[in-house]
């Protein structure tokens, strides 16, 4: 419990309203009660604000005046809820030690925390307050660096290195092999052995069941402060900036290199091989097919509609060419016309 | 094994043919052989009826005519082959109890079976005759509910909660963190604590590797009789209502809502933050990027074709406004001839 | 270590420059040092040539004149380059044996390598030499070939067979339920048994968190030498035939049956009940909507652009058919001023 003085004090912001309100917890704005603490940032939700039972709500100025209960006024709501969201969290809580059910071939600091069923090879560096969760794979020659968290029944192949402060989620795997074959003249595919690692940098997140593949011959790399939503395909041999982030289902194609500070909309695809500068932003749902060398945001999405009307106007696009062919002939023979009048 | 006249007095239906036909087994139309019962629901496999080696076959009213065996009429075919399948499935037998490998810190109930190197944290509630198959790790405070059937490698974070009769296959994770993160000044990405759960009705089935977050500060809600397929995604803060359906490779990006019997083609796409009426069906393969308030057919993909036809129509999508330009000029171009006509 | 003329007496090529340069490892055209042998096969990567430090590098008649250093020419340099990695790899090397910690009620051959806290059920046959990795679940009655290689945390459910030389990455469930229900009148979901399973031939490669459904009376069936990149979804009752390849994120609808040979580029998705012919390639991210009969490569995506580009011409899809009515108009409304002309 912490009142809106002392989050004021810690945080900054202006205060409008009695100081002394007491904060138990934070709640979305829609349906905040007594004690608690909302933000209003997406203007999508402005008009619960009129009637919202919140304690207090984090605000930017232009919303301030239409606040009917207290407020902390704040150009970045989100980012000021987000910080009192940390600040109010408990600590994480895990036993220090090696679950006596734990198959373990290196060793441990004694800081760290080692759950039930997990097996870690041999030569494997663990960080101090690492926590790897029940059922978890670490394959032999890993590095996990200091205070990461590891959620159950993730997978880490052999000699792959991730940095400190790391949050890898369930079901994720690091370190597969590429899909790399080259194509015998019978047309069996033959393996390439994939002898590069994955590097992963410090404070990334890796979403649940997110993939990340080895690379061939070099690494795959995933530079400081990446974050990764749920069921991301990484192939071998990508890049990713600093700071980069992509939502759900996105998939990476191999040798692509990715910018820092990109954001990738869910389900969007990078083919292999192209290279997007820092500060890219890919619309969710688009596939890149050529480099982007210009910082900027780039869609290549097509509305959806009733699907009676997408019946009629989605058939047209089999005759895309035909009609700009029309066109062209229009345009001409109108030009006649015109030609014969001014002669007239 | 079971007569054909058993089977209409269970399920009903009109039986053409002799009632004593002895059915051990179903079958695909196409390649049921004696003793077995096949049915006819989609149009493309006409074709196999006439040359069927089924004993029966069931189908529709309109369909009963070409049948030249046995049959069943009724005017739901697949709904009574699928009646008749559950009936003669032979009933899942699991042993009881907690087997020794499991890491298990939770009472059990005598009639549940834990399996193999799960791992169950404390204050987890487990209903009767639930399965918990090997190396699933189901968090502390998670509750499961009766009749309940999870597959292995399955991760429960700490807090869910999943109705009766419950579903969930292999690989699949539920309450992982939502993506949610604020923007610092200097383009690092701060975390914001995910302290909501997730909610699961009744009669849910999840399918293979999908993932389910937790919500940021509310829950994330998936209502009775839903049925998710394989690798969806389901970010933060989404509801799905009762017995919505969605197929493979489906995401749902953070706060959508959902609304009752909808169906979500496989691969689509939906949007944060939209809400979709009930009764809202969205083809396979389209990106949802506005709220849809009327239930009906929805669809958003184009179409493919051979490579080369691609290459020549698709390029004319860059230049979609200049066609339109070109129309709109030839349009003014040609009534101002229509205009000098008329004066003639 | 091994010469370039030990290289070109085991594969074949021309060698051109000093045959006793000594090859420690593989490595990328732009990054290989002394020592390492490199290749060039992909056009884009041609201008690293003249700079490479490589000792030698494999590449195709055409590109040998701009080689600074040895090179071995051959036709096809991305396959030798897989044939000479293939012969520097060590081979792998695990333990023979059936580690303490897993749980197995079947027989297992002595040459075969069980990992810690893996879970066998009964009746299940596991060929020589097969390494299955650790906090696997192998159902009853499964049967694995000899020489597979199974990474951790797989999930292979009840009765499912793979053949010989199998390479399962982490996380991959084979035999799960296809996602098959039957609507009550009410709107409720009946499920409908799924009693096939799930058959994968020789030489087949599975990726990571990729999901394989087990038929519903049928089998799903995976040819000899398929290749399977991460987080695929195959339905059930689906067949894919031999030596076809599928990129990342790829969805295969129920009871399509996919050709021999085939590609399938990543995130494409293949509807259901479809048939695809042999040497049908189909790019990513492409909806396939019918049955292809011809082999040949086929397309249906939309380029991306700038956002705001975008905004100008894709609005314009909602107006295709609106577009070619007005080109009609126009045609007619010239086609009268041209028949007046003629009559002038």
């Amino acid at each position: 419990m912490v009142s809106l003085d002392e989050i004021v004090a810690h945080f900054g912001g202006d205060l409008v309203g009695n100081g002394e309100i007491a904060i138990t917890s934070l709640a979305p704005l829609g349906n905040a009660g007594p004690g608690q603490l909302a933000f209003l940032s997406n203007s999508k939700y402005q008009a619960q604000l009129a009637e919202t039972r919140a304690a207090a709500v984090i605000l930017s100025p232009t919303a301030a005046a239409a606040c009917p209960v207290a407020a902390i006024i704040t150009p970045q709501p989100y980012l000021y809820f987000a910080r009192v969201a940390r600040w109010l969290q408990p600590p994480l809580q895990a036993p220090r030690g090696i679950h006596p059910s734990a198959v373990v071939d290196s060793a441990i600091p004694g800081s760290a925390c080692i759950g039930p069923n997990v097996r870690i090879g041999a030569d494997v560096l663990i960080g101090e307050n690492a926590i790897i969760e029940a059922n978890c794979v670490i394959g032999s020659g890993v590095a996990i660096g200091a205070d990461s968290m590891v959620y159950p029944n993730v997978t880490i192949y052999d000699g792959c290195r991730v940095g400190a402060r790391a949050i890898i989620h369930a079901g994720a795997v690091i370190g597969s092999d590429g899909f790399g074959f080259a194509r015998e003249v019978d047309g069996h595919w033959l393996k390439i052995p994939q002898t590069g690692s994955v590097i992963i940098g410090n404070d990334v997140e890796i979403g649940a069941n997110t993939t990340i593949d080895r690379g061939a011959l070099e690494d795959t790399v995933i530079d400081d402060g990446v974050k990764l939503d749920n069921q991301i395909q990484i192939a071998h041999n990508v890049r990713v900036g600093a700071h980069t982030a992509m939502a759900g289902c996105v998939g990476i194609a191999g040798s692509a290199s990715i910018g820092a500070r990109c954001t990738i909309g869910g389900g969007a695809i990078i083919l292999g091989h192209l290279t997007l500068a820092d500060e890219v932003h890919v619309s969710a749902g688009t596939l890149v097919t050529k480099s982007i060398a210009q910082a900027g945001t780039y869609t290549g999405t097509v509305p959806f509609m009733a699907h009676d009307d997408w019946l009629k106007n989605f058939a047209r696009l089999r005759h895309l060419d035909a009609m700009a062919d029309k066109i062209r002939a229009l345009e001409k023979r109108l030009a006649r016309f015109e030609n014969l009048q001014e002669k007239d």
